[in-house]
């Protein structure tokens, strides 16, 4: 029904707001270039943090390189930082979004969503064994002697949970970018028949 | 342009296509309701696959409830399970989509696709650092002693991952069906004034 009515009046459209819906186009930009620049600070923080986690102690000496789900944080965290950046320049430009592009954001946003997402949990998984280690498969809990390493990987999955929080908003608003260019799928169900005939005669 | 011109002929639409239309309903109607039916079957089974999961040998007993992301893995299962039955059931009810029901859909369909994500990647982590160990954190290859342990875990996981692709189109197509009830957030952009202005005149 919006549609319809917003598609019969384009001359009233165009000449009350034609600027007003420019400003709110521009604003919309600048809200969607922040919203993937935060995630890029946030990536980069993240990974520095955990670049630069080692210990050295008198048990020994522990990186996060030592552990296959930190060294997945650290690369997923670059590559998102990456992306956010690039994302973020590309959304700044004042350019008409097309349908290609908009499935590109809609597709990339969702993969890195969900590798950003399987970094976080996947490293909280390994942090957790660490701090609280498993006596039925003998681990031993390695945070005991590395308080230090251990406290450090905290704040790195914390910032990048972060980054999670940004990129559902960021899947969210991209899809909705893509999918209100598309028709409804239901385009006759009981009862609009005859609200649509009554519309006519 | 093509929403304009449908909603410009509601007559012809309704008059033409009216059984067409109903057809195409009920056919991604029962496709959906088999793409939500599917991931329901595959996560009892890596449910009962994981439940059943414990090993006992001269080593010792190993169950998959001593380990916190195979018990993750497990609930998630169950909740998914349930959650794919219930909204396939609603789904397969011949009823108008609101938009309440499709904000819903929407949003339970992303926190079950992240959910279970996360039940299969910590999972994963899990596996791969029973059957490889840890030597710098001194984590031992518990697969060596537990092979069948281990493989049932990998069967359990492989078709959580299954669930995982089922549920992210399923996501996709409900983001699809909300986003696609609204408009289009740029109204106007560089050329399509012209467009409107020349179409009026």
């Amino acid at each position: 029904m919006e549609k319809r009515d917003k598609g019969s009046s384009p001359m009233a459209m165009m000449m009350g707001s034609r600027d007003e819906n420019e400003d709110v186009e521009n604003t919309t930009r600048t809200a969607e270039t922040m919203l993937r620049l935060v995630p890029m600070a946030l990536c980069v923080s993240a990974l520095v943090v955990m670049l630069k986690n080692t210990q050295t102690n008198d048990y020994g000496s522990l990186s996060y390189s030592d552990l296959g789900a930190f060294r997945y944080l650290v690369h997923v965290n670059g590559i998102c930082a990456g992306y956010s950046l690039l994302s973020a320049v590309i959304v700044a430009m004042p350019r008409a979004s097309t349908m290609p592009r908009a499935w590109t954001f809609f597709l990339l946003d969702q993969v890195l969503t969900y590798a950003i997402l399987a970094a976080g949990t996947v490293s909280t998984e390994v942090l957790y064994l660490a701090s609280k280690g498993d006596t039925a498969i003998t681990w031993s809990e390695a945070c005991v002697s590395f308080g230090g390493f251990c406290h450090k990987a905290l704040i790195s999955i914390a910032i990048t949970f972060v980054v999670v929080i940004c990129y559902a908003a960021l899947s969210l608003l991209s899809s909705y970018k893509l999918f209100s260019k598309y028709d409804s799928p239901v385009l006759t169900y009981p009862g609009k028949g005859i609200e649509i005939a009554t519309f006519q005669g």
